[in-house]
């Protein structure tokens, strides 16, 4: 039951590894129904102590970060890509607002996908993919991705079914060329359940400053409910890689939520283990230099 | 002596309009000298008020900036363009760090400028700045900007002296361009003293882990102290202008220097008084919709 030294420190997670816990296993069938939305597994026995676990983990994530970035300018090109995928409703934003903003802005490449526009459309659907990723040293966020190719794409029938199914594919080895170059993928999908959408959906009609959020086309999205859990059963197993793994983050908890995507960052930044570079200059003379002047 | 209702919310600024105070008068010679680098204009009155001060601003920041993203979704082109210069250790980074990092990252646009490419150089001058502008809604920071092709440009001969007079009004018509469409322009020169650099970079040769911050080359840039401040001054008098002003933040002190410039953010996001846009759809209707569903 001994965990890793650096996961103790916290006190949150004794002998526990989160990555493992939530990791959808390579080439297991995934029932989506089977996972409770409303579960907190390996997490705070609370809200009050997940949200202070969270801020436990801001200074170390923080830290973190900034040795990752450290080390590239010295020429590590490791960088890091979480790729958030979820119903409407479930968190997705939130979780950048909350999570990313733990870290320096300064080092995060954050992508929002929306509709693919016309010049996107003319080209293969991991283009507009390759151009939003983080270069070495940072920590990009993709708010939707190439996933929605599979996804609406299929359940909308936006492309003939045996395009999409060669797709799976084409994500599977682009993706594994991104590990081979350094990058970290740490695929995250915000599982919430079917009433919990609609208590989200009725919160925004029920406060005119949420408005902006509501679409009345979600209502049309939410009633294919049934294909779109099948697509994320589709795309969840047959995309759960040894080299890029998905996790299933049980998300009608905000908290839980927050903190699991937190302590995923976290166990894969200390996993990379960045570190500060030695300076390429004389100390010494560089310290002679500034005080000799005035 | 009775200043804005939203001003006066906070308690620390009663009647006081920071960006009048730190703003450089259009068309004045700017004798940076005569400006103390240690100085708190208009701020708080010591370090654990400032910060105190900052804790409070965060929730507020937050808030303007959620309802200006709001508004660019229903066709409101209104973005913020911050422009940060200083010289080395000045606290650009920390600046962004601190005081972006009390925002919502997913709207903001960020862009540290470093030394041209080949492909920038083989382009005007302000060819890369447009690239990286905020769209509707958004944050942009501009760590760095084009004012480096008026500052290092012009102490290091790095173009013809004449080109580099001309830059000067290139800046102001593609500043007012930039207003003109919708852009605040808050530009913010970090002061610092002479001295302060000093301490800043021999505490960075102390501790290895800045070592990575540091560069032989920075000490020859030290050298060059009086040229930067003229070309500086050049800088902040040709063009400060009414629809872009400078604004010169002293900033030996850090919680000052965020304290100054988050106040003027917000002075700013509160000038622009963003709204939630309306929904365009029948509330009762999606009402009734989602409750007949499952």
């Amino acid at each position: 039951m001994a965990g890793k030294g650096k996961a103790r420190k916290g006190g949150d997670r004794p002998g526990q590894n989160l990555r493992e816990l939530l990791r959808i296993p390579e080439g297991e069938r995934v029932d989506l129904a089977s996972h409770a939305t409303d579960a907190t597994p390996g997490g705070p026995k609370d809200k009050a102590a997940g949200l202070a676990a969270i801020a436990r983990m801001g200074e170390r994530l923080a830290d973190l970060q900034e040795r990752l970035y450290a080390a590239s300018t010295a020429g590590d090109r490791r960088r890091i890509l979480l790729v958030l995928q979820g119903m409407d409703t479930s968190g997705k934003g939130g979780t950048v607002k909350h999570v990313i903003g733990l870290f320096n802005p300064s080092g995060c490449r954050i992508k929002a996908f929306k509709a693919p526009t016309r010049e996107e459309l003319a080209h293969p659907f991991l283009w507009r993919v390759s151009k939003a990723l983080p270069q070495s040293g940072e920590i990009g966020i993709f708010d939707r991705s190439h996933y929605e190719d599979v996804l609406i794409a299929r359940v909308r029938e936006l492309v003939p079914r045996p395009q999409v199914t060669l797709r799976y594919g084409h994500i599977n080895r682009f993706e594994q060329s991104l590990v081979d170059d350094g990058v970290t993928v740490v695929k995250v999908f915000l599982h919430i359940g079917h009433k919990e959408q609609r208590r989200r959906l009725l919160a925004r009609l029920d406060n005119p400053d949420k408005h902006w959020k509501f679409n009345a086309g979600d209502i049309d999205e939410r009633a294919l409910w049934p294909a779109y859990q099948e697509a994320y059963e589709l795309a969840l197993e047959r995309c759960s890689t040894a080299a890029a793994p998905w996790h299933l983050v049980p998300a009608d908890r905000k908290w839980y939520r927050n903190w699991a995507v937190s302590t995923l960052l976290l166990e894969h930044l200390e996993a990379l283990d960045p570190q500060y570079p030695p300076g390429d200059f004389d100390v010494e003379e560089c310290r002679r230099r500034l005080l000799k002047g005035s």
